[in-house]
């Protein structure tokens, strides 16, 4: 430990482990609900609810990001985005992130660095910080963030609730990250708006305690495709929900990158992974906020329909990948 | 999925992750402080203090544990124990622990059955529960857990409250389970006391609110090593710790193994990690329990003292591992 600042190319074997961890907590400022920071045995954050919403996600490099089209930068912002949005979907508004990190000695300073800057904006963009972690070697990088939120009075909105009669509704993009994906898998750098939609996702994160605000019955993070999701809310309740396909339309930017490449838009609206809107469920006679897109109705019977006809395999099997 | 229970020897890329993430949750019981468990895109737990305590460790398969030497339920209880002394160690009562494991697609569903079941052992020692986790594909198990933890009403006790004039005192074993790792290491399986200590830790979990009511000025969780974990306090206080040698007499168990090996019993004690012990800083004149054994003494200056004489390196430089 020196004066002098460190070179980010430097290695996180040659700084040691206090070493690195010095660097890393120098980039999370003290935030509002933190009542105690990094650097003792846990951190504590308020929980003014009396009750503390909580969940953790993990990314692994080559499975949910490449070092080679994700910039350290953009691997926290998605580590970040990916825990906050399942926070939200509880309708609660989040407080505090912690980050475990398992990367190779040989992984240089600055990329860590990055994945620190990358982690303190996103919870920054819900006014809350980083207050705890660990770091350790491992052979691939593996980053595990833990998310908390605060319920602020209302009950959780769990994926259980929807009613039959209810609308359906979703608030943010379907489809942009998984067409950024095929973009980057084609070996293609652009457009940047797709491309950038996979290496970092913009949840409407305040749509999440609006949801709750407003009633909603049902609510769900979608991270693994809208007909899974959905399929997943239609379990829990014991409903089915029934879309109309026409609410399903891409985007123009989907449709072209689609004819360009020889995909499949629909698939990527109604499959596509990780863009972290949410889909909810409301009361029939809400007047719902125009960020709100009406996608159908909460029906009697199981599982997913589009226009009324049954969807197969919607949240079945999932590759362990 | 299928009504007949899978075999163990069914690999997690066989069953896939919804499969995987169904036989986990199975394992992990409703437990009183969890409102909302696994299912949903977040746990709900109680936070009746108003502030949650919390703090995430990583175990790294080949660098925390290797497969050969510990159980999965080992591995289980490690992982659980290592968390749940940290939020111990701030003077809380654990309330919940969430889990995310990454491991490889060929890992035997009976090797994650046993994982859950050493999480939810240690967990049900302190009287909480699994709530929560995430699980993927990785080339090495890495296992990342969060745990919570309540207050009840008390002051976190942090590293830094440390007054000159304090008694210093350790409740739990020094030097256990670094003599267990010397023994596997040398190829050996016995003496059992040994390596179960380094299999799986027994930190006195109920001494650390114990030390909170008791009015401890600061208390540490020996994850590391006593003498680097002394220095943590005595750097976060402003203070100097000074322990007596006498105090530190390893237990014969050690001296007997350090003997047959060739190995140095007091090394262990002073340097040891793992074990999870607790070193606390108590005011001067107050009656400790008969577990909490006096080390020494808070005193003016800097760093750790062995009778009075500086002890070099205490808490430097960690190796990246």
């Amino acid at each position: 430990v020196t004066g002098t600042p460190l070179s980010g190319e430097t290695t996180l074997g040659e700084l040691g482990e206090l070493g690195v961890v010095a660097e890393v907590v120098a980039r999370f400022p003290a935030t509002s609900h933190a009542l105690l920071g990094p650097g003792d045995d846990a951190a504590v954050v308020a929980a003014p609810d009396g009750r503390v919403v909580v969940t953790t996600d993990v990314l692994v490099e080559g499975r949910h990001f490449r070092r080679d089209w994700s910039s350290a930068v953009d691997v926290g912002r998605k580590a970040a985005a990916q825990n906050l949005a399942d926070v939200v979907a509880m309708g609660a508004v989040p407080t505090a992130l912690l980050v475990a990190l398992a990367a190779p000695p040989t992984t240089p300073l600055a990329w860590v660095r990055g994945l620190a800057d990358g982690l303190r904006e996103e919870a920054a963009a819900v006014g809350c910080g980083v207050v705890g972690g660990d770091i350790t070697a491992a052979e691939t990088i593996v980053v595990a963030v833990t998310a908390l939120g605060d319920l602020a009075g209302l009950a959780p909105v769990t994926r259980a609730g929807a009613r039959v009669g209810d609308q359906v509704a979703v608030c943010g993009r379907l489809g942009w990250a998984e067409a950024g994906l095929a973009v980057l898998t084609r070996g293609f750098r652009s457009p940047r708006s797709l491309v950038d939609a996979h290496r970092r996702p913009s949840p409407p994160y305040d749509a999440g305690p609006e949801a709750a605000r407003l009633g909603a019955t049902a609510l769900i993070d979608v991270s693994d495709g809208l007909l899974s999701e959905a399929a997943h809310v239609a379990r829990a309740s014991g409903v089915r929900l029934d879309l109309r396909a026409a609410a399903l339309t891409p985007d123009d930017e989907l449709v072209a990158m689609a004819r360009a490449l020889g995909a499949d838009p629909d698939a990527w609206v109604r499959t596509g992974g990780d863009d972290h809107a949410l889909l909810g469920c409301f009361p029939p006679d809400l007047q719902l906020p125009a960020r709100w897109r009406a996608l159908g109705t909460v029906r009697d019977g199981a599982g997913v329909s589009l226009d009324g006809m049954p969807v197969d395999g919607a949240g079945g099997y999932r590759h362990y990948g």
